[in-house]
């Protein structure tokens, strides 16, 4: 499937939703485990999504549109605003995902990028020559990454529960 | 994570926002595509929780109780649903699992299960003795492996499109 600004627009759009219909509310049995030594609880998942929100996607948009292969993006740091969100509630989060999602679509409506726009080309510091159509589709499946992260992190906490059922249930095997 | 049932009620009245918030509203482009031969694209998988909704839970919930391991259960067509359903849309699909889904957990909450119950057996025909608490965990987790599905059919489609940012994103890795 070809990359369509329309389409992708569809699944950012619901991202915070999905993931607020998620875990809103939920109680801490849920929502504190992660799936072992140094990976990510769902608060985690939520807080590099408001990390990536305001560091990544739209800076980077405007960075490649400026400067083109002149300059390569700056590396992003992933874990930032997991260091420094642990003080803020889940509910919290959800709300700071939100208002950004709707901040960085609403730019990138106003940026009304053209066909040929989408293949301009930039450098990534870890793997080269990317096109914007490229890091624009990367945030989608990003998201999508992402949410199925946390649906498998809450599965996991039940690996043990499910007794033999567990070979027919691809998200708890490894 | 021990299973409990207040907590497993959590993720079962959850499920139905959660993929009615992914998939309502989504153009066919995100909607017909699987993943390759013999896969289901989101809509199967809407109709195969609705069957299983309809099928498999709480009539083996049922069956549990009432037979214990004095008879087996019975198999579960687990397309069936998916073969009857394909004139219907994908809003009715996920009403239908949303009343089917608020029925089960009706049901669940009528039952009054007690720790003692929880531990009654009974023999699944693939795999020999099962406890109910491990047919109840399945349940959620079932939920949660085809919610996992359905977000990595979605991510598929962009597969190509995100260029080398692939090998970052898990959720299209073989």
């Amino acid at each position: 499937m070809k990359y369509q600004l329309a389409e992708a627009k569809q699944i950012l759009e619901r991202t915070p939703n999905v993931i607020r219909a998620m875990l809103q509310g939920l109680s801490d049995a849920w929502l504190l485990p992660n799936e072992g030594m140094d990976t990510w609880n769902p608060r985690d998942v939520v807080a590099h999504l408001v990390g990536m929100e305001r560091a990544a996607w739209v800076p980077r948009i405007r960075h490649l549109l400026e400067f083109g292969e002149g300059r390569p993006f700056n590396p992003v740091d992933r874990t930032a605003e997991i260091r420094v969100s642990g003080h803020k509630s889940m509910n919290f989060l959800l709300d700071e995902f939100t208002f950004l999602r709707r901040d960085s679509l609403q730019v990138l409506s106003t940026l009304q990028l053209t066909t040929k726009q989408l293949e301009q080309r930039t450098v990534h510091p870890d793997f080269g020559v990317v096109r914007l159509d490229n890091l624009l589709a990367t945030w989608v499946v990003h998201d999508l990454s992402h949410t199925a992260q946390i649906v498998r992190v809450l599965a996991t906490q039940y690996r043990e529960e499910v007794g033999p059922w567990s070979s027919y249930l691809r998200v708890i095997r490894h």
